[in-house]
């Protein structure tokens, strides 16, 4: 389904270039380059959005040892009124990807312009900004969060890319108009933004999210921790990164994330186990570094910004191929609770991918919009 | 708060009676017995709904031991298109209501006619039925629970008053077109119906369910437990029931419909403990009955029933009086995650009863709705 | 069974005086104030410990508002040999007692002296000293923990008592030779110190503790806490520790160790709720204080603490009386496998008192005993 | 595969055959067949017991489709006091072993003959008989379970086993004076006999119990499940066996105990899952009988066998290398307080198998001891 055709004119959009790749996980992933079109009348009358192709700069990601650019770069989406009434500002929101995906996953994938073109046509949503970064690196991501070694996408998206934003287009730049939705990767690092970054954003949902407690696929009983741990030099790294092997590398992206070591060439992330004749003997030290680091735990601390959100909202698909995605939806969802922390739960009957963009229309955008400050709330 | 003069023209309906006394929880309840009452014109041009009073044969409470009628009252909303198309089949919600109130909360209190008419002249809705009965008796309430001792109050709504409104009403008389909402031992009641009468409801919200796990204000840490256990004759019974004492009356309640005894005059009920020298002392093969006997450990065994569903919400507000009802709510959730079952949940800053009307208008009604099969589905 | 005789002989030690009173658990207590006894052979050729009676300086209780005397009573078991050689030096074992205890109970109603006799008789203890201090206020006692209104009373056990005990007597006094064991409260007691006093004690043993989860007769569902909220003044305060009602006054107790207020006379303890037209409305600032005072919630940043010890072990009854007893006991043992801390949980059948003496002899007191440094260890 | 060579002593025991090999486990295994030996003075006076080698009938294997014989090797330890005294009846200890060992890991692993040798001859325990049966079998294991594919390895111990043990040997032939401890999937074993076939044994000790749960390396995130399912014909299935790499093989194991299916040659089990497009897709209905068979979904079913017992215990090692037995035992111990079923959950600092020999002298055999009927209880 992560097909697409070089040079086809996709939801009415001037595609400038589209690379075409085949995707770690195996599929076709198209990666849209677009340029500035303008809102176009459709054929029923209704005009479309803009999606804008933009390059951000990254300060927050010098001195990166994943050779991850200081410039990144993003998709915009820009909606129907937004050229007409040259003095008027609105909400935006900002959408993270999952893991070996980029932001063109939700224009090629997701279909968000058209969803959004469609929500606001009918008046199920006000008009707002869409903001989609990227988050991949060769570790297929940086799970928007601080690392030495990944560089710091926390503050990536919170302070290099919002005030880009909030500088180049006419948003209303206060935390109760900017909402964040993510997917997978993306939905663990709403969830890390909304714990760990207060007063950027004021709604959050989480798709899906991923790596919320270290369970299951997630767990060290998943030996592809001991496939990565082999690796002992920078040959191994290059032949396994070309591997496209999934959780051995994801392995790789969650160490540098989350147990980071920029001494520890050529890997630089810390194992929180040895493994002794072919067995895993913990590390409680890094053990419990590692497992600190995972949202479950970190909801206590992180209860009075959550309890000040306009919305927190997260949802899951039973059949998710990503076993630990459920566990850990529930577990946080339990976590939340205990803390007395107010927040949506929605388990459905669905995997990892197949209903995100369903969703996104019928449920999570107007949810989410109808949560943020808008204009006429002044 | 549940103020209200007899006499007064309550939301435009003609009201042919108002009984009004002070309910067991210390605040004034108005029971709006109302006659039928054609669809108004409203000063904007809306017309509304009717809310009928009907009288509903119940041979399913025939042999209880707590002196309820065999004939019981009920409230039916009527929606305004009702009269206009005499071919045209409605969908129906039925609302179950919290111990100590009866159907009269619905209409007095929670404003449903208004709400419903609102939603159904904004769109928001489609026209429907609305079913409002009663199920409160001299313990506060039969749990709409099967007991030898309240008597069968599932089956009541499940098989009696169902009928009654199939032959009586033209609705769509299928599963898929049929919902139930309730609140506190209502949401207990819904929770109930789903789990042990399939076949009946195809959509459930449990607004802060009571009764869910024996927990916290629940538990027999409640020193309520003892009080209710002191009773040993009538004139005991009589002067707790004119007390007006909550918990201990409710504790009659949870006895009669959860650990019932139909030789254990005049409270008929068992206790799954003793008192020993003033402290508790558990009874294994009681307590075991009576904790099966909470919806919290009956999702497993209903697990089929519940996935079967169109749809399957609670919610809950942080700040409810009865604390277990949130813990309960969080361990219910949790429950149907381990078993798989898709289910909505939302955790919402609010006490009991503070935002229930509201929330019935903003999004429980709509969700039941959206969910529900209509005609319009063929 | 909390009996005793004015004036007897018990179990061989003379008594200067015992103290009758009818304790506010609705139980006689006999305080025993002892002398010095000498160690005295017994008939069957033994011979048995003295238990002397001692007056500890408690500087750490210096300013508290519950006029906890800052000279505070104990009693010290010294073994059959301590006189024999005058050079060998012993580990020791502290026990904390209950609420509305003093360190009488463990002579008068546990025997301890008598199994320590028999233990050592037998060979199956080394000989050790034992320490038995009090612990209790006018709140029915200080949870062994430190608050400006109840003073510090985690601070009085383990640096001025346990200064006072090796300087003087010929303890072993390295923390490797020196264990607390406490019952109820001061099972609290011993796992507060374990968490929060690391370097003191190396074994722990927490028989049936109070208060690890504020859940069923500890959570604010039972009605004794909106009881003591109605406390006004002095002379409510008064009445209410007059009633000897066992609830409100422990509220009272767990305000001033858990929610300490110097400036709220005359509880000087601070509800984490408000009461509203007779319901509870939590106070999210101040129950988030209260609940992370508790236990479950202190594993996580004590787990260095709690896995540096050479044991650790919590029992309880089934059909313990106070039920937050076996939940929390639970409770805090999953979180202590969560956190990777090794342990020992024994559930067994028996209620809050019945069988501590008995489990002190044949379980407790040696197992504790074999995990303690001996000098025969050098 | 088992195989051993005639001819060496081991311990004093004229062997008949040992094979070392080199194990799937990775470690070295000895597998002692013996003959009947007498008691021997040893060079301190004191006595030996004697290892048996028997065969015993197996019925309840009749029909397995795992080539398992009908007849099945156990050993057996007499005590040094079974010769002396022809009409002294002994109780008895079952020892349940791990999946790819067989009973000889007993003897040659874990040195049972030499520890039960030295506790009677220090009087720490009285004279008993242990019994060793096999329960290995082409797939790891018949997990001590009964299955239409494996045969029914529960009844095989239960019945066949225990009749043949006390018509054959002077037991003391009732429940009291029969216990049950095993290892790995033996304390599943262990565990599932006392659940499910009451009235055998009285006493029980689960060590490091494998599979009480499927969480970590026993989910379906563990890729062995894959790789199992990727079996179409016998030499696949001949080949994975051949290959000894564990989970996969043990994941068949599983498949055959849990999930059988008589007419799925060459495996016989049933996955739970599908695999589409290299991912999982969960099968509801298989899925939900798989997990209902395991232990910590019995316990509430099985409460009442489990509170009969005289004797309950569970221990793991925090370093377990199979990851989901520490997380599987604490479920299971929270199950157990649940249920409010006494039982010891003792957590310690080792692995998988370190400190077995060492537990089984210092702690285990003890404490199972200690709580079964003795001759002397009469």
């Amino acid at each position: 389904m992560y097909l697409c055709n070089p040079g086809i004119d996709v939801k009415g959009l001037t595609l400038l270039e589209i690379s075409m790749r085949k995707s770690i996980l195996g599929t076709l992933i198209a990666v849209a380059v677009m340029s500035i079109s303008v809102a176009t009348a459709q054929s029923d009358g209704t005009t479309t959005g803009n999606v804008v192709e933009i390059d951000v700069p990254a300060p927050a990601l010098d001195g990166n040892l994943l050779d991850s650019s200081v410039v990144q770069e993003a998709a915009v989406y820009l909606p129907p009124g937004y050229d007409e009434d040259r003095d008027r500002r609105f909400p935006t929101i900002y959408l993270l990807h999952g893991i070996f995906d980029d932001h063109g996953v939700w224009v090629e994938n997701f279909n968000v312009p058209e969803i959004l073109d469609r929500l606001i046509a009918d008046g199920k949503i006000p008009e707002l900004i869409v903001v989609m970064p990227n988050g991949g690196n060769k570790y297929g991501g940086g799970f928007y969060r601080n690392s030495p070694v990944s560089g710091n996408w926390a503050d990536y998206i919170a302070d290099d890319l919002v005030s880009f934003i909030d500088e180049n287009y006419r948003t209303l730049s206060d935390q109760e108009s900017r909402a964040v939705v993510g997917h997978s990767m993306g939905g663990y690092g709403a969830l890390n933004l909304a714990m760990n970054r207060p007063g950027i954003f004021s709604v959050v949902w989480a798709l899906s999210p991923c790596c919320l407690a270290a369970v299951d696929d997630l767990s060290f009983g998943n030996d592809a921790w001991q496939r990565a741990a082999k690796i002992k030099g920078p040959e191994d790294l290059q032949q396994l990164i070309d591997s496209r092997d999934f959780y051995p590398i994801a392995a790789l992206g969650l160490l540098a994330a989350f147990s980071p070591d920029v001494d520890a060439a050529p890997i630089y992330g810390k194992f929180p186990f040895d493994v002794v004749r072919g067995e895993i003997v913990i590390d409680d030290v890094q053990f419990d570094k590692y497992l600190d680091a995972l949202p479950v735990r970190q909801v206590r601390h992180a209860r009075k910004n959550l309890r000040s959100l306009r919305g927190l909202a997260l949802d899951v698909g039973l059949g998710d191929q990503f076993l630990h995605i459920p566990a850990g939806t529930l577990e946080f969802s339990q976590r939340l609770g205990d803390e007395r922390i107010p927040h949506l739960l929605d388990i459905y009957a669905g995997d990892h991918r197949q209903f995100i963009g369903e969703r996104l229309e019928t449920i999570v955008i107007p949810w989410v919009a109808d949560r943020m400050r808008f204009e006429t709330d002044d």
